[in-house]
């Protein structure tokens, strides 16, 4: 198996699940309570919200565990909103964002009057910062811009992002699920006010996440009841996913430079082989402001379902944009979003690369790759028509 | 050490443990992915949904996954709110709720314009099946009653409640994070709605839970996003959690019979030895309606918590009251709510077993109490006066 599916999950790191191992069955305490045995879970929480914190420059108190990035979004946009909505009802987000995002935003639009504009992207699916702060108004409470896109890659300018923000007195919230360990981000250099983040997305487990909040932010709580994480977020802490989670993050941001290099050389060599000897596809998201792992490319003439099929049952495991949208026969609203017609946003194929995938292996993904999409344009009565054109001309 | 909070959490049963294990690091795939890797977790689901499905008499397809019950508590009142309140804003409850349905209601209150009721309990913490039926007027919506108090023990009369409810066509939820697995619950016998359970309380892991939502409940989402949970609970599924807290209610539902008998016979003779041996205390919940683990006791001149502090010195691990408002000052709104003085709710002790506590534990941990409820009387100066006073009488 060839697994090129990491955007949509990765699998646990074996040091992560070692970490994670004792406090199932041997320091269980529940971190609330008082006894020794409870100690423990209280120093693990302590030591994975440090772990975390340290890879974005923020304070540990200013982590606060989630149960994955979902949660982390709809807390920062739906309590935020809450905490703000006597100084303004006006949310600036942009197009390409994670349904996370998106469908909350149409809750808050549909349920809570709240009033959302969607900054468009260019077609390398970069957010158009003029266009980000013509659309500011005094009502204007919160930016939420991905920091980088999950089907395609692209890696926004949250930098210039927090300039405007901080500039405007807005605060900012940033979908970082698949950017955070994957490149370098400090929460006080982009003037981050919150930032969402899942453990699943770089080795460490399922069923954990984390929202930075930044001290001063009067955000409210999303899950009301119990006092855990500084009366914030109410409900038993998930100690093993935080160990593993710390674990995790300490992990990637330690091997981030080397992994991140290998990881851009293979990926390129990924794309240059499809790109000149494939015809009739094209790159999705930036060439070069891209995260290190992502190759998205779409194929005239053919059907991605098709395409991920055939590839499966060579045992390459690839997707065609986010798995939280499988199943919908929409086409992918990023694809649309920088320009691409729905035809050719129905036939585009994302692989996104870990550590352990070698040129060899994406020798043999390419000439896979070349085989099935020459196979499904020969059952294509467009690239007939298209073919026939292009002899009679 | 021997553990006596297992309401505030449980071991991971190591077969539980054992049957996540793989889902970790070999069937990691997306559950929403296509190819055959993530076919494993999709079946995982599933079959952790039938499960729990049979333990209580529901429908696979009515169980949805959480990140535990605090979530499930927001989720069935946030969101049935949401979805009913063009029909009334009324909702029902208790004094004796955890705080994950006190402070959602608060919230509900405050923010979202809802008016709730908040029913008494007797003596025991038996809801008052009268009051409750008073209460309800054509704006009621929904009614919201645990299946068995986390403090002190109390099972209510969840049948009779559903069977009101019903009538009235008002929608029945039940917070049974301490009852699921516990006592035999049947979704249909009881006319329950909704139901909010938390694996880590059931020998399962931390950071999963559930909601069993009947079909035709017309529930909005809590957390918005990507299609998972048949579109109403957006995020990656937590694989393991899932897997784990399958095993655990099936684990919990085929040795209820025989485990609870135990813990009903040891509980009992720890009961009466501390009632019969030490004087001034009571117990706190029904002596017969009552969890088979709970015992909860109030010393009168004493503070529960450092009686607690004493009890971890001799390798006892209990507590004063709910391990999600440890920390706090407050006496327990539960123990107020039945009745007892601020000062009898300071001195209160909750001891919950777990099938592994045998007679000579109970043994030892009586002798302990014995000695630390003697010193600590000893230095207490309401006590010198209540001795003076009885043998001045």
């Amino acid at each position: 198996m060839i697994y090129l599916d990491n955007a949509a999950t990765t699998k646990t790191a074996p040091e992560v699940v070692e970490a994670m191992l004792p406090y199932f069955s041997e320091y269980y305490g529940n971190p609330s309570s008082i006894y020794a045995i409870a100690g423990k879970s209280k120093e693990a929480i302590t030591k994975g919200r440090e772990q975390i914190a340290n890879v974005l420059g923020a304070k540990p108190e200013e982590i606060y565990f989630t149960a994955g990035g979902s949660e982390s979004d709809n807390w920062a946009l739906k309590a935020t909103f809450e905490a703000y909505k006597n100084k303004g009802n006006h949310i600036i987000t942009t197009k390409i964002e994670h349904h996370a995002i998106l469908h909350t935003c149409e809750y808050l639009e549909k349920e809570r009057g709240a009033k959302i504009t969607y900054i468009g992207v260019d077609e390398n699916g970069v957010v158009n910062l003029d266009e980000l702060e013509a659309a500011i108004t005094p009502e204007t409470i919160l930016i939420s811009v991905m920091a980088a896109n999950n089907e395609i890659g692209t890696i926004q300018p949250i930098k210039e992002i927090g300039r405007i923000a901080k500039e405007h007195n807005i605060l900012f919230h940033t979908d970082a699920v698949q950017a955070f360990g994957q490149i370098p981000i400090n929460v006080d250099e982009c003037n981050i006010d919150m930032l969402s983040s899942s453990g699943h997305k770089i080795n460490g487990p399922k069923g954990i996440g984390f929202l930075y909040i930044r001290k001063g932010v009067k955000i409210r709580s999303f899950v009301h009841g119990g006092a855990q994480e500084r009366k914030r977020r109410a409900g038993t802490e998930n100690v093993p996913g935080i160990v593993g989670y710390g674990v995790a993050a300490e992990r990637a941001a330690r091997t981030m430079a080397e992994r991140t290099a290998k990881e851009i050389e293979v990926r390129d060599y990924l794309i240059n082989r499809i790109l000149t000897e494939i015809p009739n596809c094209r790159l999705n998201g930036d060439p070069v402001k891209r995260l290190p792992n992502n190759c998205n490319i779409s194929f005239e003439f053919i059907e991605g379902e098709s395409l991920l099929i055939m590839l499966d049952m060579k045992g390459i495991c690839a997707s065609s944009g986010s798995a939280c949208t499988s199943g919908s026969l929409d086409p992918s609203h990023v694809l649309l979003a920088i320009g691409l017609p729905h035809e050719k946003a129905h036939g585009s194929l994302r692989l996104t690369l870990s550590e352990e995938i070698t040129k060899e292996d994406v020798d043999f993904v390419v000439e896979q790759i070349k085989a099935i999409v020459d196979r499904l344009r020969s059952m294509s009565p467009l690239y007939e028509d298209y073919i026939k054109k292009q002899q009679g001309k």
